[in-house]
């Protein structure tokens, strides 16, 4: 397992993509499953509600009828309407079909994005604590991250002064998740308006994450779109649509991207998963959105207890969060080194959750990510095991 | 529609990735189409055939049971174990399952070959003409491809003394292709094992892609595994096992490789898609085979009609490709512009071919692909017209 057995080294950005903590975590979780042990999983980033039964029903009837090619490059020209119509459904936003990308999920956004946006040399800038894979996909590219610390007197949210601090002269842009992953934060329209003032300033570009859109349990949720028509949104059929396993998203650009982007994703993709974009068809009508509401709302309910119960054992969460189905929360009360913090509640208590050092390095020793993934009664059960650890 | 409109210039990678021509010829043909016009389909690359039917009941009784979830980012350890049988029962080759990446289609594999091996500087040599995607998928992370002109006379195929001669101090490696797109050629197992030497000679790593084997049609074709255990393996179900839409490939790699493979594909793509990989753990049993190798023996009865008809009329194919579903021939007794001659022959005769310069650079002005991924019948159509346009 040494590279002198190998050819030659791989090459050095491997060495610089951090594995997720998480990972370990989960593994470890899984044998002590096999051993018999009953475990608590609130580690997983994904929802534990299977695809809806009219989208699953919808890959099924496009499997009948042999629709089994490849598609266009850019996606299903009737998934990309589809897409379009759903903006001004949802926000009012007029988006052209021209302007949508279909994409092999998220991620293949992101690529697609750091490929299209950003030369060697150059930089993002994005919040610290946030998504991990972000850094890796700029650094595929040759270009960087710039870490902007952010934190709960912010709501966890980069603000325009923040941007100005952090921003340099190889700067292309600003990737910014309202939703956020770990945070759960929300971006208002009027906070979206300030940020693309002060990016449009330094002629950047604006990249919005929000593939956590849906999932929200406050006001409704704004896109970037509807007061920055030139941003760059970037959404997914994963979280809200229950579709993790179909590798589908979407993105939403200026459309005079979208040839370069086509170009992009024919070479690097050829076309995103075929039955998964057939089945998306189906998850702007009624009978899914019906079930995806419901789910929202259970979601809503695990929120609600798993929340204050937390707060109650002494972890730090002075916000409320209004999206995803996380909770970001301050451990320093019990250990200054959240990640064996992680792998004792684990060993001891039967309970999974994120160390926060997966989210970057600003404070994220002491912070752990609580995802409310599983059932009330599960989450329940897990607040108890964590309290008799912490009483221990 | 101009870059001014936009924030800022996109990055300048996109400007040196080339459209697919072929692309133009698709959407032209697809417009006459509209129109009324009857088109002969000898440009796609992709079998005419669906799915065969045991792989698509697989996905939907995987879909009836709600696996609709992530799963592991090297894939189901149930399909790496499938994959990895595969190799001893068609090659005799002993592979661990622990050698197995499950990737989102040969792309995928192309890509994490790319971000694993190659650092930014470093050059890999690969065939001109040759599969257009490769060099992109380079010039993402930062790399180079050192184009290997090769020809007729070698049966298109790089040979030990190109590498010598085309290798550079910044090299890192090899990409060979068997059977190769656009030429259909075969690498022996000698050939095999003498790449072998002079890449090894020279620390490279060995790249090959496989993608096509399982549609041949000669003697039993050899994967570099047999020979060359230290090479990295690119395959797909796209082609062999009728797949492309499923987005599905796999690649065998020396085990020290695969945790490093395992943290890029966690950060780059999560997950490959689960329906599909449901889906292809039914790909090597008996009842699909069946299927597959009918297929393979009409790919067959195409090609001999095919070759004759083309030499016939006057295109060049020297050699009798054994392999994939392509025919690649000099057009130089009709046109010193076979991208004009392409376009013509559409227009006027409403046959669509791929023009050579999709694959390269070398003296590729004056050749074309055709692919024979339609029926004999609809083949003999096509040949026709294009025995008419000739007389014109």
């Amino acid at each position: 397992m040494t590279k002198r057995q190998l050819t030659r080294p791989w090459a050095e950005r491997v060495d610089r993509v951090s594995p997720f903590r998480v990972m370990e975590i989960l593994t470890k979780a899984k044998q002590l499953e096999q051993n018999g042990r009953d475990i608590i999983h609130m580690e997983v980033g994904e929802p534990d509600f299977p695809t809806p039964a009219p989208i699953v029903a919808a890959a099924k009837q496009a499997l009948s009828e042999g629709k089994t090619h490849y598609t266009p490059a850019l996606g299903l020209p009737e998934l990309r309407e589809k897409i379009a119509e759903h903006y001004f459904l949802t926000y009012s936003v007029s988006v052209s079909p021209k302007q949508v990308v279909v994409t092999a999920g998220a991620s293949g956004a992101l690529l697609l994005t750091a490929a299209l946006l950003v030369n060697p040399g150059e930089s993002v800038l994005m919040a610290d604590p946030g998504y991990p894979c972000n850094r890796h996909f700029l650094q595929l590219v040759g270009g960087e991250a710039v870490m902007v610390p952010v934190d709960a007197s912010n709501d966890y949210a980069v603000t325009p002064s923040l941007i100005e601090q952090y921003w340099q002269a190889k700067s292309c842009g600003v990737l910014l998740a309202s939703p956020a992953n770990p945070t759960g934060g929300i971006l208002s329209l009027q906070h979206l308006s300030e940020l693309e003032a002060v990016i449009r300033k330094h002629n950047g570009w604006m990249i919005v994450d929000e593939i956590y859109h849906g999932l929200t349990y406050g006001e409704r949720i704004h896109t970037a779109l509807e007061s920055c028509p030139d941003a760059i949104v970037i959404n997914s059929f994963s979280k809200y649509f229950g579709m993790t396993g179909w590798r589908l998203g979407w993105m939403i650009t200026p459309q005079e991207l979208v040839p370069s982007l086509e170009k992009l994703a024919q070479n690097y993709f050829i076309s995103p998963p075929t039955v998964s974009q057939y089945a998306a068809l189906a998850a702007f009508d009624a009978p899914a959105k019906q079930e995806m509401e419901s789910r929202r709302l259970a979601f809503k309910k695990r929120r609600d207890f798993l929340l204050p119960a937390l707060r109650e054992l002494g972890f730090g969460i002075p916000n409320c969060p209004e999206g995803a189905f996380y909770l970001y929360a301050d451990a320093q009360g019990f250990t200054s080194d959240a990640y064996a913090f992680c792998h004792q509640l684990l060993d001891s208590a039967g309970v999974a959750v994120t160390p926060g050092i997966d989210f970057g390095a600003n404070n994220t020793q002491q912070t752990i990510r609580f995802a409310y993934t599983t059932s009330v009664e599960r989450l329940q059960e897990g607040v108890e095991r964590i309290a008799g650890f912490l009483r221990q």
